[in-house]
């Protein structure tokens, strides 16, 4: 008889703090043993002293979300999460959006029955709360948070989505009564309609304008605000890809007062600059990296590097928001042409995020690979309460798993990506490593190039409450 | 026959990034397996669900070190390592402290000889360089580090010790070359020099002028000038007991700037205030508070305690330099009364470091379990070259491990503590936590409050380079 | 024959740069002279060398302005301006309010109304824009400006008054096109209702709950909202009433930004706590200084008393606001004992702004008579576009002026204060200095604690472009 | 009988707060009267609605200044007074400077001789102090600083001159007690040394490695350093040429923290930047560029021109160091093709100063004609104690003036410079002002080109103590 239902053996394996040689046992999908010289495995696969590192944990993606300009987006849970097995990504967090005017129960509903059936890997759901009314803030969101959707995401811009500055204080109040975390997108959205109606007054209405549209200080307006209401109310808050050096100056500014505001960033800040928008007027695949906060420039790319190294940044999310280029439900679904504001916001990343953050920062030197851990994976599931059954290579958590291939001399190419969008904005970009096998709850999803997933075997998580939002006790002061 | 020569039963066991259940199994005095339900051990306790951390690294004492004013170190190896094992402590990095004149190299064999025999925990050597001639800087530096000695401390004050300018830019060098940490000492000498000239030219003696004598100002400077060699030289430093406010705003400022620039506090900017260093001229119990720098006030206490909870800070060290209250050797080797500047710097905390930490951190909410793990062992041990071997619970690492009585209500008392000095500065102090059994090795070396440890049983640790002083890739600038 | 209508011999002069002895001499109300030993005057005034400084410019003040409340201000134009003359203030700029739904135009010609045949010195006006419609912006605002109304000053807090983001980017926009400057109050009202409310819910109603539901953050973040807004549109703006230090951080990153933000501050920063508000909740007095932002602490007037020195603020206003405690218009016309939020903001100041400060400030060394004079008047003048006519000692400017005393040992009291208000918030505090004659154009209008003006004899004054909206070149850069 | 000596009429005056159109009233060489129509002169000079400023005083120059290292100044008092003449300077401040071992009198009177019968326009002196021995620092200081040598500079770089951290603080203190100001010259000496070595080291001896060898943190550490000093003395400081960012950051810090620092920029850091040092190593004539610290780049002469708007300067001078590019007693002293650490440091600057920042200052609108004349004249007047004598067009002031012609289209030439250095920097460079005419004391010294000035006419001036240095009262707090 086996002693495990599976043995990966010879596993160098790295968690958001450690780095160690072992076996890995697995029963019943979680890990139950790490050591050295384990018993059998009905399965055993040998890792060969190869990195394996906890599946990668995705807190920001966008899969199947209803949009009312008559785009679409091009990936489902299925293609979707088929998208972030091949890319080591076992956990998703997507966004169960309300419309305005719509119950947030509903729209919890709704998305669970997008997902069903469907998602390949495991998932659970942020909220996106755009019409916090009465009910929405005293009933809804309290039953909602102890059935397991106990983070929210809200946004300062986006004329469908944007909350009042009272209704953001209003969820920041709920947030902190029950131990919830909330994710801010944070641009000055009054900002970016005048700038934007004077750039289309002077007809300038290519992709690239998008970048112009939204400078840097309309980030660093909106995260300075959504501090000062974090301290208001004195609750943590996250806030999500930030894009360079303004924006961080405020989390310091933050951190230098004693205030809990964790940050995200994302590939398209390392990778990207506002002239992948395009550099003359009449470079259309420009729009193919439309997204918000745009790509700064390389002195902010550094910053965010920087960022990352020395812990400002809690969590690195793909904020993957697939829109097709091509085709009428896609970059241009105003028609061919359609000025930088009626183009759909938001860029494919689910795949290409961990290959990417592993070649450039770990295998460079930049990041230690714990960093890359924490990033990616550990420091995602506890901000958002799948810890310590996601994230992590320890006992009792689920065997999600990745064992790198490193060394290799390959460039990216929407060709050999999982997921339903007809072009990657890293088309190109050369990458040293990438997941050789993708393990979810012990079974293998990738292998070799073979993605091995099915549908409907994912599982939905009910979060618990995030670690971080935990009460702050200090003794020596009050509030923040 | 046994699986293991000792399995810990349901241990709550914590890293710096994870928190799980698991028994532990130990081999020949290294952990070999986590798991439910391991094997049979030759020996076993069972932890109850327990809290299980590393065991605590010390990376900031002074033990048996040469004094030059007539003091002694009231703690040699062997009550000083006593003193840790009791306090959860089970590596140790005291100083070999080069006299001016002296060889590095004979140093360090002096400090050998001081330990041989006598220390029940493992220990690894800083170096003190104070004299660095151009045969220290080229040949014995070079030398030592490949022998093990990654790690040397610097001093910006005090005339037996303090380096030029220049020296410091030139020891940096050194460091940079060959991988090492250089650890700095920050304040400036000739502000102290000058304002306790004028407080002794106005018969202001007592203790507490030595808390005048060294304001924040001196500490920011300093720091500000570290900081400054550091970004010239390109390589990182670790700015050892910082204090508070205006020297955190210097480290936000090189961390801001994209600069490795580590941190060390210790529980005297948590636990202390200058009042501690009495609050009347003819208040010399206050003798038994100074340190340098000295103490602040509570709103730099909560600088420190944002700090440990933010980042800023990598290292929770004790700084324990142990002299005695009276006697001849004591703190008033100058004779009774003698004025505050006679007074050796220095108070000792080897033992009450973890309980005081995870009483008034873990226990109260501040900070989390991993982040306690971190800042007493995981980072310690990473910082100077001793890890994976130690500062983790993880496959491979050696099994230095506390099992922690939590829920007390108990009172720090010198008379219950096990070092050689005659006072602590925590009397009275209220702990709900204590180390209930530490091992070294897999060796119970204290429990139930029985010391078991034996002489010469620990082992000095050659280290090996530090993690965060590797080479750091900048593709988009220059050097840092 | 006269060579002058009027001489003032031996006069100490002061300007904002510059200090002289000389003889000032006057032809139709105007400086035609400077010089020793001036020919004859019809009229001569010996100063026997005491200091004459310009006459106070106060550039914000509230007199005769409708209210929403039931309140009445207790000062009207003739009111007003005899309490400033009596204080040494030549010049007053009081706000034209728009009520929300009215024409711009049809407040100027109200307060026009309000104003004729009462003032005792010379007057311009502020507008304040409340409700910026297309017809406000394109077409009120611009004539308005051509015909001497070039500032105007916009709130971010109070129901009746503030505009929301958009407006304000909108009125900047247009005061950037035609060079006007734009005066802010900058407070979160979001954060001031969502306190409010939580006090209200708790029983807090007294005057010093105020304090609570306004802390610096309030301030802080509207200041960095408004600079964020400045920014955008590339226009200086006026940040009035600022009371402390994280406002003054604020000002500070602008300034090191290249941003062109201007600040005032008043008296009840300087002279006020929020302990004035009461300390406890049975002290109905403290509605007495309720005003907006409130009063804060001693380092708060500290770091105002610095800025005031380094030159982070250039204006130096009252901010009268005219409310009696007592009676059904007054502090309490909601009801007695109503709470703090139903209390109307405000108070008195015109007639002790310059002895307050010329006493506190440059009797004390802490500012030179040239910063007092640069402060209260010379600077006024030129942000609000009354310069060189207002605001100096120099050829050409109206003989507006103020001789000294000095040396005085006199507390205020109400009962020597010539405004129509039942109170000052500085009883019984300290003056050594105190106007001994003032003149307006010429006229004695105050002496030896006499008033002679004369309703009427005050003239409204057009105003040109202030001096520092002019455009910036920046060749190394583009706006700022 | 004439009313005056001499009566310029219709001048469109500016003084450092004002701006108004007189006729000036000269006699005895000092300003008497100003007026419309004023009486008549002996002699009369039409300004016909010209600008017209106080004369320039240059508040940083070297001439005459003996050497170590074989070089010789190029200009004496003779044609650096002619020099400063003819560019509208009629005040200058050279050094006294002090030699290692040399009494600081012997050193006055060797220059007071240098001096003597040879200077064209008023002089004060400022001392180098570099060798504050006891009886330098209790004698002869206290003594000079009575006679009127109120200001000092200290070095903190260059071996012959700069001072030992612990001198700093001595001379700080000596100033404090007596009321004197310090200028610092702030450069990390090490850093630069440590730089230099290894630059000679790889062969990089071209003149554009001085920059390099001097980078931005050399001047940002010892500035930091500086400012310390002068807050742990609680005493101004005035830093002498600022050159950019990290230097302005530090002064910004210290305004928000209350401290009293000057600061002091220069030509060169607005109109050169590093490439003007050469940008390939066979660029020799970089060499005429070479001052400490080194021009930076475009960015950071922003930096640079935003600080004279805002007010983190309060003083612009030349620092005219005049070495000639040619011959052996020049920039190559030590051999054609030395390399740059053997380049006399500094470049001459004197007679271009006020017309560079008038033409690209006031008449580009980035700056208010009273700023021009604060920065040129009047806050050096007073930072030095030659305020009221010298630096204003007040009634007692000295008649030196500038009649300013404008709307040139002129670039600057070294032919047409009265100094007696072979280059200027800003060979090449246009400006549209330059004096028409110059007046000392009521005497025409330059006009329409030409020189007018006798050698010997010139007056030392002994300063009175220092405005800024007055003691700063601190109710509310302590010491800065």
């Amino acid at each position: 008889m086996n002693d495990f239902d599976l043995v990966i053996r010879n596993a160098r394996c790295a968690t958001a703090a450690d780095v160690f040689e072992a076996d890995i046992g697995v029963c019943d999908g979680r890990i139950v043993a790490l050591g050295t010289g384990l018993g059998t495995g009905r399965e055993e696969i040998d890792a060969d002293g190869r990195w394996v590192t906890p599946g990668g944990v995705d807190g920001h993606c966008h899969l199947d979300q209803p949009t009312t300009d008559g785009s679409r987006m091009a990936d489902d849970f299925l293609t979707g999460t088929r998208s972030a097995a091949c890319g080591g990504t076992t956990t998703i967090l997507p966004f169960a959006c309300q419309m305005k005017g719509q119950s947030l129960r509903a729209a919890v509903e709704d998305y669970h029955r997008r997902a069903e059936g469907k998602a390949a890997v495991d998932y659970a759901f942020h909220l996106i709360v755009s019409d916090p009314t009465p009910e929405v803030l005293g009933v809804e969101l309290p039953e909602l948070i102890r059935e397991g959707y106990t983070s929210f995401k809200i946004y300062m811009t986006y004329d469908d989505l944007k909350l009042s500055d009272r209704e953001i204080i209003d969820v920041l109040a709920v947030a902190r009564e029950h131990g919830a975390m909330v994710m801010v997108h944070a641009e000055n959205a009054d900002c970016i309609a005048w700038l934007t109606e004077r750039l289309l007054a002077k007809g300038h209405t290519a992709p690239r304008y998008h970048a112009q549209s939204r400078p840097m200080l309309v980030e660093r307006e909106a995260t300075h605000r959504a501090i000062a209401y974090a301290e208001l109310v004195d609750v943590p808050i996250l806030i999500v890809h930030v894009s360079g050096r303004e924006a961080v100056e405020q989390l310091h500014w933050a951190h230098g007062h004693g205030l809990r505001v964790y940050a995200e960033t994302c590939p398209q800040y390392l990778f990207l600059t506002a002239e992948d928008l395009g550099i003359s007027d009449d470079d259309g695949h420009g729009a193919k990296c439309i997204c918000s906060p745009p790509p700064r420039d390389q002195a902010n790319q550094q910053v965010v590097w920087d960022g990352l190294e020395s812990g400002v940044f809690q969590v690195f999310s793909s904020d993957h928001a697939p829109f097709n280029f091509d085709g009428p439900e896609g970059k241009f679904t105003a028609g061919s042409g359609a000025s930088f504001e009626k183009i759909p916001n938001g860029i494919p990343g689910l795949e290409t995020r961990l290959a990417l953050l592993f070649s450039h920062g770990v295998e460079t030197g930049r990041l230690s690979v714990q960093q890359f851990v924490a990033l990616t994976a550990t420091n995602v599931a506890k901000m958002y309460g799948l810890y310590p059954q996601k994230g992590s290579i320890a006992i009792g958590a689920d065997a999600d798993l990745v064992i790198w291939e490193t060394g290799l001399s390959r460039t990216i190419a929407n060709a050999n990506l999982h997921h339903a969008v007809d072009y990657t904005p890293y088309e190109g970009m050369p990458v040293s490593a990438w997941p050789g096998m993708t393990l979810s709850r012990g079974e293998v999803v990738w292998r070799n190039g073979t993605y091995l997933g099915a549908p409907g075997r994912g599982r939905f998580l009910p979060c618990g409450l995030p670690e971080p939002a935990r009460p702050k006790t200090r003794p020596n002061g009050g509030g923040a």
